[in-house]
């Protein structure tokens, strides 16, 4: 548009499906606009804005108080939605929208034979965050609660990654499909290399999501911009496949969350 | 954005709320792309595409067929949105993304003392619509089911109106929130020259709402560049006001459909 690249994503979270029955409206508001931030992250474009669409519910003031919290941490400005009257589970949505920083933007599409395989952060730490939550422990839960879009890091990255995404429905599920859009190549992902908040549970930690950790294929000797574990590499293969430690797994093998 | 204007609109549909319990999911998907489409009518936009958020039900075919037979009609790329699980009544979102043809974009706050007030089309067919379709009857519904937005006629009147807006919650709801934005004038309407669908129902016709035809106010003496009807004129007044017939009303008289 105008010779600038505008990236746009919408996600929608209902209760008891992406946020917990009865949770905090501020966790969920916060939450709501930081995977939509995620996914501009993950194409390295800083936020224009967003728009909400909000059901009224019983503690419609927390809600604002989390929008006001995360909109106010990114410096990303309201500029429209909807409320509406509804019954039953509550359902929100968000729209965000950004501007690429770098033609073309990532996809998770680029992945090319000698690339590595790198990730950020530690995975499953929402998974923690979520047990504690419902469980009511005294473990701090903001990882599930409250993730923060790696706007800054996506930007960073951009220009130099092959393909990019975020991990939001597990690492092995991200993988997978990085894979199968980058075409006739496989990831050969090592499970030594792969950090997770949590290594007495560490399939889990692969597989659960809800981490927005960035994902990214680069060339092998790329100087990292920012902090990321190098978690594997990518190679030809005859069609898109997926490796742990030389094992091959597809999806029937219950590779992450699907919703 | 890159010297062009960006319009964004978002706006969510719950079932049982803004469509009847039990409608065709095809109708649905029509109507909620048509009143995003209007909003950019009204700031005389040309589309640039469409997100859609949509919770899994039984008839989700349906819905994917309306979905196409409305952006079909008009030509509009559906550019992402999400698919979601849920409970309980269908809630539907969309954002619709365009680009102003005229600069700046037509606002509700414009509307000079002086100025003719206009609006499209006949009021309360929506409501005829409905009734048919909620009772039954053997009368065609497709004004309620259906809306169209007007997309031309928002472009061809964007250069020339003082202020624009489409009647979506009811013709004196909409007319007391332009002369609201626009600040001391008082909007003054005839109530014969305001074309309604049923004029034996004519209090009705103008509150119902979800008409969609375009409200604009203009310079007395522009040859409109549409068809439109002249239903009042714009006055000076210490404070906003509406006037109907001579008679002042205000929101709690009733004006239209507030949710």
């Amino acid at each position: 548009m105008g010779g600038e690249s505008l990236v746009l994503t919408h996600d929608t979270m209902v209760e008891g499906v992406h946020v917990l029955e009865g949770q905090d409206p501020a966790d969920i508001a916060w939450k709501l606009v930081a995977v939509n931030l995620s996914d501009l992250a993950a194409k390295g474009a800083d936020p224009v804005g967003v728009l909400i669409s909000h059901m009224l519910g019983s503690d419609d003031h927390r809600f604002v108080k989390g929008l006001d919290d995360v909109l106010g941490t990114y410096d990303v400005p309201l500029l429209g939605g909807d409320t509406v009257r509804g019954e039953g589970h509550g359902v929100w949505g968000c729209t965000a929208i950004g501007r690429a920083t770098h033609n073309p933007a990532p996809s998770r599409a680029g992945a090319r034979a000698g690339d590595s395989i790198y990730v950020t952060g530690a995975l499953g730490a929402a998974m923690i965050g979520f047990e504690a939550l419902r469980d009511g422990e005294d473990v701090d839960s903001s990882a599930y609660r409250r993730p923060r879009p790696l706007l800054e890091e996506g930007k960073a990255l951009a220009p130099h990654v092959s393909a990019m995404m975020d991990v939001s429905d597990g690492l092995l599920l991200d993988c997978w499909r990085m894979a199968s859009a980058s075409g006739r190549v496989a990831f050969e992902l090592q499970s030594a290399a792969i950090p997770v908040a949590a290594p007495s549970r560490f399939d889990e930690c692969i597989r659960w999501g809800d981490d927005y950790q960035l994902l990214f294929t680069a060339p092998a000797d790329l100087d990292l911009p920012v902090v990321a574990t190098r978690i594997g590499s990518v190679v030809t293969a005859d069609h898109a496949e997926l490796r742990l430690d030389g094992e091959a797994l597809t999806p029937e093998d219950g590779l992450g969350y699907q919703h």
